[in-house]
């Protein structure tokens, strides 16, 4: 056996395996635009920065809406950027529970609820997030879908905007990943 | 220190490390039956594929009813198998969307509006998929519940029915799992 | 080369990224309170144990409630507790299907549906979880926002309390994650 060229061979081999190794890193898709799926996401987001973990939360579909801000004249949109415009929530503090929302009212009660237990409201989640540096990506086509443009979205320091593509290669570097 | 035998062991773990790696692949429970979290799943499936990753989507409860074919007319179902057959939609062209269907006129305007915007189809996704080698597999246990023979599904190249420890070997060996 | 010092740095290299690896465990988030989820999260989960996998279930936001006795009287619950405790099933025997609930015909037929063909009941899958050593991890925060106390939750034999910290803890040395 020739010691020296095993060797060698052994050194490349291991780094390419650390190569492959995946980063301390979550990977989260928010499809739903319901409230307490975004505060769980928001929830597992922070939480996660806290343990030393990167995180990437990718917002596609109705979650998208949820991003909005509150006040915003769209000017120039099309009948079906109107529609979905006026139709779905503007922003978080719009966004309903995914049940017992009876009309808005199971909504506020768990919002009162949240209050009253010192659990920190979407909106301050979000802030905290910012802060803790949790990257937002956008998803641009569903933007597109929606009708929403970009400056409709709230200044989130740490935002971006993206395809599919850019969700998959943070996902496949991650060591967690979430659908929610 | 005994050289030769050093770097053999070495050799050794290198490989087993090798081996217990995981696979450029992504492993996808779809689960829900509505349109716009197929579209999701489509989406995410063929983007992965463009992006060198092996794609395997396991289909289970509601979402088996969408890969139903349009047109069958099942013999010899007994009372559930019927009524399940009635009730869930018959394949792609009929599943709804989860939020803001409206008695079918938002599923329509969405669709109306995916075309307008030059986004494929559901059916289109699919075709793409089956071009793309993306394999679908399709859980057994979920069509024996809903009274669904395997005539009534869909002809998808890589179409292959499956229990749940097909999915976990599956998703041991991926680089991402999604349950949507 | 000096072939001993460079053998000892592969050796700890080697064992550095041993450590990283991931365990032979699956995470999951159960997040739903509804039956059908619920059943595809113990599927999956009993499926994984039988693998070879360990596994650890997160029961957070709605699905705390489905962890609850049937049978408790709560005392000393302030107003909220007591909506919700009114308002949200108490325990499996109590939840409703996410789609065709149709005022409970639709989940009681799915359930004679699964008797006739011999597919274990919730309550059959929670008792097998608890032979094949799940765990059952019960998010504080959730149980706290719903006004849940300790007593109030199935004697399940691997059941803890935990909050979003211990699951990421898990999560990062899971093979397999899933937000259900």
């Amino acid at each position: 056996m020739d010691v020296n060229a095993t060797i060698q061979d052994l050194k490349k081999q291991m780094d390419d395996l650390k190569q492959s190794d995946e980063k301390n890193q979550l990977a989260m898709v928010v499809f739903s635009g319901d409230l307490d799926k975004l505060l769980a996401a928001f929830i597992i987001a922070t939480g996660a920065v806290a343990m030393g973990l990167e995180v990437v939360m990718f917002f596609t579909f109705w979650a998208t809406a949820a991003l909005r801000k509150k006040k915003f004249k769209a000017r120039g949109k099309d009948f079906f950027g109107k529609m979905f415009g006026f139709m779905l929530p503007k922003g978080v503090g719009k966004v309903k529970l995914s049940k017992m929302n009876m009309g808005g009212m199971g909504t506020a009660m768990m919002k009162k609820l949240m209050k009253k237990k010192n659990i920190q409201s979407l909106q301050q989640m979000i802030d905290l997030a910012a802060e803790l540096e949790v990257k937002i990506h956008i998803c641009e086509m569903s933007m597109d879908l929606m009708g929403f443009n970009r400056d409709e979205m709230i200044d989130y320091p740490h935002r971006d905007f993206v395809g599919v593509a850019s969700f998959l290669e943070v996902a496949g570097n991650s060591k967690i990943q979430l659908f929610i």
